[in-house]
């Protein structure tokens, strides 16, 4: 519009110099007049915010990152700057992995890619995230204006794709590889693939990619009551993959389409969505910050606030070939590991022990770490994966008789295998 | 701007009369044809939702209440449209209450107050809800704008002020008390005020307003290591108030401007405060639709992804007049509303067997409802309010040594009062 305008202006002057009846000066003195009063206009659109060049902990209103930069001084994150070399990759861009998408551009995430097929409609207006005013975009179009509005400093890779076709699954993978973005990285491309789809077969797709690639995941699903959630984190190879336990994991999704062509839909809510893009993203800054504990498996049951955990191991017999490989090489590196975490476990024993913070312990006051013992027995022999803790038995329990577990436990089993039935029929 | 460029139209189709020589109507046509495309272009911009009459359960792209309504199909809610009857208050727009506001305007709530004297700046950007080019405005008036957009079928009033003045005050309660909405409503003229403040002297406010409007609200917060918070609910003369035992409850809140005075902040996430804003919202959902357990007290710990929940009864002993009043009422009607509600339970329970589904019961098969035992248990004698349900020992048990508590209750209470001596300190 500030081109057209300056043309305008121009063509106004020229045709002032053309004219040779001074009387007809005025009126188009009065219309540059205009012009330059829309120019102004036009100037005073939304104001960008710049990018930043260092995360700074000063605190003043302009800063975006002051109250992120406080959890440091605050304790629980040790280098909350190293944020900005993550790379995280988000399959589905609705009513979870729009609203994840934000919570990580909003924490000044380093690279996030997106991959969705789907238009904005005002049916999905009912959840957060996407503007009326967006209906008819991609969803994936949308995102990326909304996002690099909010945060300029992410860099933001969108792919307007269905993973389950041959062809997108092909760009999918690649895209996960690419490591322009940080290439000295070990591994592929990504540091974590959320799944944020709503059928099975796209789960499918993300679990044979990830196995694939050797990619660490994070499962995200709402039922189709909307009223309940969960999240689960896979590690190929050292915890179940989607293939290994379908049942328990299924229970969550049902393809739009179909439920669409047939007249009815799923029901959702911004909260359940909310709530569960909140676990999972409050998960994901957990595993590539390095605090906390990594909940293996989160369930939110709205209805009674009822949040179940508990733990899958790999199946041996999985049908996925990928899943069995990335088994036999966690078999493999895992005495290696074990001696590894037990021996740097013990020189941070020792060093603690070598060298007291108070030399002058007259009183012989000694600190008894009891805040965390579940990460202790994590790293030591049962083989959990860092950061992961044991709230329920493990899945070797669960095949034993159910009087011999804990009531909670058979609970939440229980009531995942009811949702399963419910669908099912 | 439209205005302004049918304004331009117009001198230039009257300087075009008013030029003898014919070879003048050229350029003119030419900066007519400009005006005109201009005037389009600026027509182009963000189109409006516009309001819909009725909620319609219909499953078409451009129905925004497709999902919500197909809650009911679902067996969710029994009349999800009863939503619009309803007005909620919500003290504070920052990052739990404006996350919440979106929340409720998306799901359809009738009437939204809002009340804030806060201006939205860079340092808020690492929450959802508030835009960059939004810096500078009064939150009231940046949130008005986004939801209005956003969902013009709800109704909204901000009140740009601070509820611990003493003209705040008489504003706040007195905003609280008008029933121009739904003039044959009971009680005051909203149906829920959810606390999203992040002070201790706002929170004693907002009891004190509901304590003496005898207004049920639910209490929020998050700590200032950003990661933990919690929801609570209140009812006059029923569950204690904010002033019965506020060690439990200021733990989390500490003034945003104290601390900036002071050269440090609080940290935040989107991820804590999408979480309590979703939880709130969902139990806000659950009491004014009447579905699943509201809970009394749920607390939110995101480094063990573990959700504390309590319960407490009004103290006898509290420094809170008007509370001390609404206790002394409660008392009076409790006999009559527990006898009312056991008649009640004796009446639904007599009628199902008085009037089989299934007349032809061969079998002699009965349902047992073993789904729900809590909430009959809370029906019953011990006087809790519908809704709630007693998933830890109640406020008398905390009484007792700890060794006859669960080991859960000791965890919480320890932790709450750690948080606490943390703050204190």
């Amino acid at each position: 519009m500030e081109v057209e305008l300056k043309e305008m202006l121009n063509d106004l002057e020229s045709l002032k110099r053309s004219l040779t009846d001074p009387s007809h000066s005025a009126p188009i003195d009065k219309l540059q007049l205009r012009v330059e009063r829309l120019t102004s206009l036009a100037k005073t659109g939304p104001v960008r915010r710049s990018k930043v060049q260092d995360m700074s902990a000063e605190v003043v209103d302009s800063n975006p990152y002051s109250r992120l930069m406080a959890l440091q001084r605050m304790g629980i994150v040790k280098n909350y700057e190293r944020i900005r070399e993550f790379s995280v990759a988000i399959v589905g861009v609705g009513g979870v992995g729009s609203v994840a998408a934000e919570m990580l551009t909003r924490c000044g995430i380093g690279r996030l890619l997106l991959y969705d097929y789907d238009k904005v409609e005002l049916a999905n207006m009912n959840r957060l995230f996407f503007r009326p005013e967006q209906s008819g975009m991609t969803k994936t179009d949308a995102a990326v204006q909304t996002l690099s509005d909010i945060n300029p400093d992410v860099v933001l890779e969108s792919y307007t794709l269905n993973i389950t076709t041959v062809q997108g699954f092909e760009t999918f993978t690649s895209s996960l590889k690419d490591k322009s973005f940080r290439p000295n990285k070990e591994g592929s491309g990504v540091d974590l693939v959320l799944s944020c789809v709503d059928n099975y077969e796209a789960r499918m797709a993300v679990n044979q990619a990830c196995n694939e690639l050797n990619q660490t995941w994070m499962e995200s699903g709402v039922s189709e009551d909307a009223v309940s959630g969960h999240i689960q984190l896979l590690i190929p190879g050292e915890t179940a993959c989607f293939a290994c336990a379908p049942p328990l994991v299924v229970a969550s999704g049902i393809d739009e389409r179909t439920l669409k062509r047939e007249g009815v839909c799923a029901a959702s809510l911004p909260t359940t969505m909310g709530v569960v893009a909140g676990l999972l993203v409050q998960n994901t800054l957990k595993y590539l910050l390095n605090f906390g504990n990594v909940s293996p498996y989160l369930g939110y049951n709205s209805l009674k606030d009822f949040f179940p955990t508990m733990e899958m191991k790999p199946n041996p017999q999985c049908s996925n070939f990928a899943c069995l490989e990335r088994q036999k090489e966690y078999l493999l590196v895992k005495p290696a590991r074990d001696a590894a975490s037990k021996a740097k476990m013990e020189a941070e024993a020792s060093s603690v022990t070598e060298a007291p913070l108070h030399l002058d312990n007259e009183w012989e006051i000694s600190v008894v770490d009891d805040s965390e013992p579940d990460r202790k027995e994590a790293k030591s022999s049962d083989a959990l994966p860092e950061g992961l803790v044991r709230e329920l038995p493990s899945a070797d329990d669960f095949q034993k008789p159910p009087a011999e577990a804990a009531d909670s436990t058979v609970d939440d089993l229980e009531e995942l295998r009811k949702q399963l039935d419910a669908l099912n029929s």
